[in-house]
């Protein structure tokens, strides 16, 4: 392949990007505003929660605390939970629930479980209004799942993440997210699958989790 | 808000689940394939990075040995790099080039470092052809903006991607996927952005990185 480029052309690229650049440092100057943010990981693509344990991750690296609330059982287990725990000091994981019932018989279950994790996630929320909060960060793992098979009242939700504290991350995740929380949101970042190994018939693995 | 089902309703909800869990179960029994993927994270969002960061941490957590090469620098740094090298048996983290130079004088500058991180990313990927490899998973982190600006040749690259060893995980990171790679990847998630803070007027935050 030949890369190179005439003087006119590079010229005309390197004023493309010194422009860039110019317009880039700008908006970061203007932008003043410091606040937690309500970030919002949806789609049905893999990587939701990914994403969110990475954000956990580095926010302990940068020595923050992080709550996490998981309302679905099973998805920060042994590989997320081992890391995490490194730092123990960093780091708290509540684990509600039962994980999800395919028997409706249990949906009054499954509403206890919601309303026990959501109870405790306001409490983990509400610890952070001080000036000496409790947590920089706070993971609501697959609170997007609860909400769509409406096992919790949404509009309660979406005020109480609305008001929370104005320095507090808060991150929730899961497929199907209401657009009351999309609204509300500061960040949404949608995973979109364009691919998938299942359709080429690759078993689930360790470490990569299907 | 009234969630009581009728009995019929709870019993289509019921039936309805449990066709859902059979053909699901009927799914993961035929999928026996075990390969290792070669995973492609694109789109404009946020997230792309973070999400193979938090997909090298569970592997770490389960006592895989994990390889990273930056090609762009300054992407996996304090943060990152202090939770993965709480296992340092597990991670190597190799942070190839200047980062990006907006002066395209230094175009070929910006050739030389991609050719020698990807004669780094090759060995490690080499390494791993034996019955005892050296890596389970190798993260090319913002490989896809290298390609994107032509700084290595695509063909070449995919190419050797493509007969990368079986068992091997491989990720790359970055916007602008091309076409050739998306093709050969076993999963490819696009992070879509639907709403961002710095429209809002919000500063970029340590733990957040925008």
């Amino acid at each position: 392949m030949d890369r190179k480029l005439s003087p006119e052309e590079l010229e005309r690229a390197n004023e493309k990007a010194r422009k860039k650049k110019a317009a880039r440092d700008k908006m970061l100057a203007t932008k003043t505003i410091e606040k937690g943010l309500l970030i919002v990981h949806t789609g049905k693509g893999k990587g939701k929660s990914t994403a969110a344990f990475g954000l956990a991750a580095r926010a302990i690296g940068n020595d923050m605390k992080v709550g996490v609330v998981q309302f679905v059982k099973g998805k920060w287990e042994t590989g997320e939970r081992k890391v995490l725990e490194a730092f123990p000091d960093n780091i708290e994981i509540h684990t509600m629930g039962e994980g999800f019932t395919w028997e409706t018989q249990d949906r009054e279950r499954d509403i206890r479980a919601a309303e026990k994790a959501w109870e405790k996630s306001t409490a983990m929320i509400e610890a952070c209004r001080s000036d000496t909060p409790e947590f920089d960060m706070i993971i609501l793992d697959e609170l997007n799942i609860v909400l769509r098979y409406d096992s919790l009242d949404l509009n309660k939700v979406v005020e109480f993440l609305k008001n929370k504290p104005e320095k507090l991350h808060v991150v929730v995740t899961g497929r199907n997210a209401k657009d009351e929380l999309i609204d509300a949101a500061d960040l949404v970042t949608e995973m979109t699958q364009i691919k998938h190994p299942f359709r080429s018939g690759v078993k689930a693995q360790v470490g990569i989790e299907f």
